[in-house]
């Protein structure tokens, strides 16, 4: 995040684009100046169109939403559909006539179909696939079985394939025969006669080809691909470390059955790290939902778990003060550098380990890395350590007025406390991930509470040497 | 993450797949079998190589490296070598001869050149750009000082571009002349005689059309674009907002100067990421570097900055502490509740904080909701504290055995204490991005040191109030 970079630059602001098209599209549509609303339609691209439609459902209701879908030309108009958040999606089937409706699902790219199905009551289902062959309706049926976030969900059957002993030319023809309805055409697939992937060739290939150079000899035979079983993650990593415009997906006997293209691909990296920062906070199964679309009693749910569980933990902690109560009320300025030891144990092991559980994430850091990470933790937490105690020492002695033996039992635990707590903090999550538990649990809320308890633990422990209590 | 779900299948691990190729290459390499070595290198692919050389690089020392680098097909040994880390191209660059080097810098696409022109000394940069024309130098030049995660240190200078009154014929034959060194073939460019951009044309279009067709007929003409010095973040917003492959980048007069592809987006996006997330623990200045690649002391800089200001800010909560210091050696009990009642505030207001931040971050929350997320989060934050302040009370109660009035005093204080930090978790990051600091620093160690605050306040003056001392 930069946002300050570009706060004071108005045009380059994404969303003041957008906002401000839509804001002129809901003047356009209540001064009823549907010539230049149709006007502004046509020269504005599907995305902020679709936008637009979303605020004037919101502040003019459906019938103005419905009659300005219709003022769209009518090929963008499936475009600026696909991309509607499903609630609107609904209401515009339920608002327009069945014949519209035809020539939208006609139109759809076979993956948005099976999104907008997924979401549609049964009825309106009925209503979609009216015009749809049994056969039609039976690889509908295989989709929509898919397990959500599988490869299988996310693909496509709208993809170009052909043999190895196809020319370039004959490939072209046949790329601008059938092309139209693919949702991507730059990449396409050569098959046996199995239907077995063989390789991959770009249509960039295609086109730089002479006319009569056969197709198996400009495919590349080092094609990487996924079953319709793989995770999504896994299916975005792959796009990641490959640069991929498009993923064959295949079945377990290696014969291609979809692909998936990199246009899905930025939604669900953006999903995935929406999980794991939710996951880093301790909030637990908000799914793809956003935040206002979940009612009160459903953000309790996700929230109040990790809560409760921390909150029980502190029990533990609270034992461990209970023990020590006569040592603290003899010497009850001890209790108020409780907080600081605390928290900076707290602070310190978060850092460590959202450093620790990005770097797993991303790949760059492997849990052979283990003992390195042990290591470098130790290092950098003895430093900072010793920084810190060093300033606390002149702060008891100076600011606070303290005795020089409190000062020290003060600094010694910040030491003890701050090693600790970054190692631990750091090791941590890749100890989790070894277990086969997602490592971004070990996040701030649990990294504190384990520190918190034992940080005070270390610090009545060395009160109580030091001080001969 | 969803580490756990393929965890049991190891062919879709992606590191698997790469770590068992670059072991089986550093055998075959052990043993001397150069013609295997060469064969599986031409049937795999780039990337896999990249990082395969890179484990030999460390495992087998340089020379190795370099005899497998020239092992490649001399086609895909320039591809290799965008891939490597700079570390590598470094190395590779110093170990092979002139010529060689010509041909890399040749072959290599115009922004891996500039990206790797910024990592060499002053010598190697030179030795690169020996046989370069002087107009050449100038445009390197002009990129290398483009500022750094500006649109204009992403784009490339190799794009395609053509004239409204050309036909689809003529377009694909100038492609085909020009192509090959283009990065990206799929989207071309209109201008006009002074080459400002007018259009865009896809591939997909050009080849669906008939020969005869005018690329005037088939552009778009709601062409998205961005100048030169756009932010990163910006840019790849606007891939994830508009699904692009590629995005046009225009000077202050809107003229076409450069192009950014997609396979450049996801870095984007991850460093973005990686970028949030670290801020969010407090840890700042890491930039692109990766943790091992960090040394302790940068590691130092980037975390005692933070943990420095938040200790600070326990000098108030010690303050805060000695006030009531009386209060606390007479009921000394109220002690033990600290801890629970500080950990429950900060895990509370970070749970706020990180679904806000990250709402923020995708543009599902916008700085007008403020009003609408103080609403539910105080109603989410009533509901929580209700039902942990019972907890509590049975707790107090029947565990501990303590008297009703002390009971009473952590419910409300519970109560009061989670919605404060829920409000205040939550409204921190818009109010921060609002004044244009960016919201990622008010995660959870800032909210847990502010509800750590005001936590132990809160919970004096109600003990204070209730237990009448």
């Amino acid at each position: 995040m930069a946002n300050e970079k570009y706060r004071d630059d108005a045009e380059t602001d994404i969303n003041a684009v957008s906002e401000a098209f839509s804001e002129e599209l809901t003047d356009l549509l209540k001064q009823k100046k549907y010539a230049e609303v149709r006007g502004r339609l046509a020269e504005t691209n599907a995305v902020d169109i679709a936008e637009a439609l979303e605020n004037i459902n919101e502040e003019l209701g459906l019938d103005m939403t419905i009659l300005t879908f219709r003022l769209l030309p009518k090929d963008s108009s499936v475009e600026v559909f696909a991309y509607l958040d499903e609630e609107e999606q609904v209401s515009i089937i339920n608002g327009i006539t069945q014949h519209e409706i035809d020539y939208i699902i006609d139109e759809l790219a076979f993956d948005d179909m099976i999104d907008l199905l997924e979401e549609l009551p049964a009825n309106l289902v009925d209503k979609i696939l009216l015009k749809t062959s049994r056969e039609e309706r039976k690889l509908i049926n295989t989709f929509l079985n898919y397990p959500e976030n599988s490869a299988g969900s996310l693909m496509t059957i709208d993809y170009i394939d052909f043999r190895e002993n196809s020319t370039a030319a004959q490939a072209l023809r046949h790329i601008k025969d059938v092309g139209l309805d693919s949702e991507t055409i730059y990449t396409a697939y050569v098959m046996d006669e199995k239907r077995k992937l063989k390789g991959v060739v770009s249509l960039r290939a295609l086109v730089l080809a002479d006319d009569d150079t056969l197709v198996g000899d400009i495919m590349h035979t080092d094609v990487v691909s996924v079953t319709v079983t793989t995770d999504q993650e896994m299916v975005s990593n792959m796009f990641k470390r490959y640069g991929l415009l498009a993923l064959p997906v295949v079945d377990r006997e290696g014969r291609l059955v979809g692909i998936i293209t990199v246009d899905d691909i930025f939604e669900i990296i953006e999903d995935e790290t929406t999980e794991d920062m939710h996951l880093m906070a301790g909030v637990t199964g908000t799914g793809d939902d956003e935040y206002f679309d979940m009612s009160v009693f459903r953000h309790v749910r996700t929230r109040l778990p990790w809560l409760f569980i921390l909150m029980c933990s502190y029990m533990i902690t609270g034992g461990i003060i209970e023990r020590f109560e006569g040592m603290l009320s003899s010497v009850i300025c001890l209790v108020s550098y409780m907080p600081m030891l605390m928290g900076t144990g707290g602070n310190s092991g978060s850092q460590s380990a959202t450093l620790i559980i990005r770097g797993l994430s991303t790949g760059e850091i492997e849990l052979r890395d283990f003992p390195r990470v042990a290591w470098k933790e130790f290092r950098i937490s003895f430093c900072i350590g010793v920084l810190l105690s060093l300033l606390n020492f002149l702060r008891v002695i100076f600011i606070d007025h303290n005795s020089v033996i409190v000062a020290v039992t003060i600094c010694v635990t910040m030491l003890v406390i701050v090693v600790a707590a970054k190692t631990i903090g750091g090791l941590l999550p890749m100890a989790a991930k070894a277990v086969g538990i997602d490592p971004a649990l070990m996040a701030g809320p649990v990294v504190s509470s384990l520190t918190d308890m034992f940080s005070l633990a270390i610090y009545f422990v060395f009160a109580s040497a030091f001080l001969g209590l």
